[in-house]
């Protein structure tokens, strides 16, 4: 990693934190718990891997960083929520979390399922609250389309399928199908959420920025799979080796561990690609795709 | 109830009952358990308190039917969401809701978190896809509204203060700033953004109309209590006497019935004479009023 990208990397992981920080009720205003959680899950942790696609986005639209943070904390903030409800019981069942016991670990499983009820309400909060665009009727679009990619469409959609899944053998495509919903909306709404709060992108050029965005969820998942397989609980901060105990089809599990290696590597080039087709030149994302797929591999 | 009246109510639930049907993902249409589930829990129930409230307010401020039918909406899919999620095993451990099994013993666990989840993106979805006002701004303004009145100093605050309280004694203060937040914010979102879709009311107006929603909320859940207290499973459609058997403070514990009767026709008074202060008649929100506090009295 270069260090050009280390800094800007550090700058804007620490610049999502103080926001989020600051965004989030104080622990010491009532219900004084309930709002411990929701810092407890949100703060101090987490690589912010949608935040930094949302950030980089916003750089080649010519986006102001103070409404790209806006979009980026409240994409973080349903991605958190997501977190801690698939982490509960009657879901995965997890107690290790970014390196610390699961919220309803920590706490109990009715203030998890508050705190995150709270967190998904906290992101449209934001994303009404603060201008993101000077285009009110464009701002409400980026609300819909938040709320889609969150929804029984988009990401808890994509858990539902996921649910019904396990124990299954899934054919490649539904697997696909399964991710594109469960992690790949999410990460596409960063990717176009921070694009959309500028104005330096026309509409072919948003469109093969959300292809770049389609294959860098998925690059995403399939390096998850491959990680959940090979490395350490420790390396990991969360428990290592979930999906085979847990009978859940993966991209290791239906390709094996060199050809899933091989998808990530074929979803990066095919990212790459939908950038070149920008006619601008994106150095910030093409780092950042680097990052999230080069992660401990 | 008089006839017109009766009318109105009839009108009014089948307009929002037949809106909900057309917003939600059919239950052909994957992943299709969810959607099942998501409309089991929504559709064919409930009295439509809120967006009764909402339809009335709309009248008063000349609000257009189709703006004021998506804001009903939206604020009884979060009310519906936050029924789902309450009557978890974590949380009340209910079995029966509106005379039918809840949906995690219809459907399981995992489904009803996800349900509750989805129902709280869709209603945020509606709120920004659809035009609520002529102003973009105001509708920003609205929806941030509906999330602060959802969120963690809201409705789910409310249910964190409510866990919080079991077992113990309780100040009738204490008790009403719980229920301030846990059902009383999302009654008063639904009178004002049901008034805030038209542009017939002044600040002045407006402020003596948060007042009245207000007390409408409160005496609503005063009225719960009694209800709880007295009234039959059958009868409630959901299981009676839980409050007692849970040791939850209520105000029928701390004033016992007589005093509860008492003090709900003191806020409905309290209601009358801030729909006064508008300087308009308000016919429909008083029989709305009267409909709330003497259901089942």
């Amino acid at each position: 990693m270069n260090a050009d990208f280390q800094g800007w990397l550090k700058n804007r992981q620490s610049q999502i934190e103080s926001y989020l920080e600051n965004r989030l009720p104080a622990d010491n205003c009532a219900p004084e718990r309930l709002h411990e959680a929701m810092r407890y899950v949100v703060l101090g942790g987490g690589k912010r891997i949608r935040p930094l696609l949302s950030f980089a986005a916003g750089e080649l639209s010519g986006a102001e960083d103070e409404s790209v943070v806006v979009a980026a904390a409240a994409v973080e903030l349903i991605h958190a929520y997501s977190l801690v409800h698939d982490d509960l019981p009657c879901m995965d069942d997890d107690t290790l979390r970014r390196g610390k016991p699961t919220c309803h670990v920590k706490y109990d499983e009715a203030t998890a399922l508050l705190v995150g009820d709270s967190l998904q309400s906290l992101a449209f909060q934001l994303m009404a609250e603060f201008p993101l665009t000077d285009h009110p009727h464009k701002q409400l679009e980026m609300i819909k389309q938040l709320a889609q990619a969150a929804g029984s469409r988009g990401m808890a959609g994509g858990q539902a399928i996921d649910l019904a899944s396990v124990g299954k053998l899934l054919t490649l495509p539904e697997l696909e199908f399964m991710h594109i919903h469960k992690t790949g909306a999410l990460i596409r709404a960063a990717v176009m959420l921070g694009a959309r709060c500028g104005e330096g992108l026309n509409d072919e050029q948003l469109s093969h920025l959300d292809h770049f965005a389609k294959c860098i969820g998925l690059a995403f998942q399939v390096v998850d799979d491959v990680l959940d397989a090979e490395a350490t609980t420790a390396a990991l901060g969360k428990t290592a080796g979930k999906d085979a105990e847990q009978n859940k089809p993966t991209y290791v599990s239906i390709l094996g561990v060199k050809q899933a290696r091989e998808l990530a590597e074929d979803l990066q080039k095919d990212a790459y690609r939908a950038l070149d087709h920008l006619g601008v030149a994106a150095p910030r994302l093409l780092q950042v795709t680097d990052f999230i797929v080069q992660r401990e591999f």
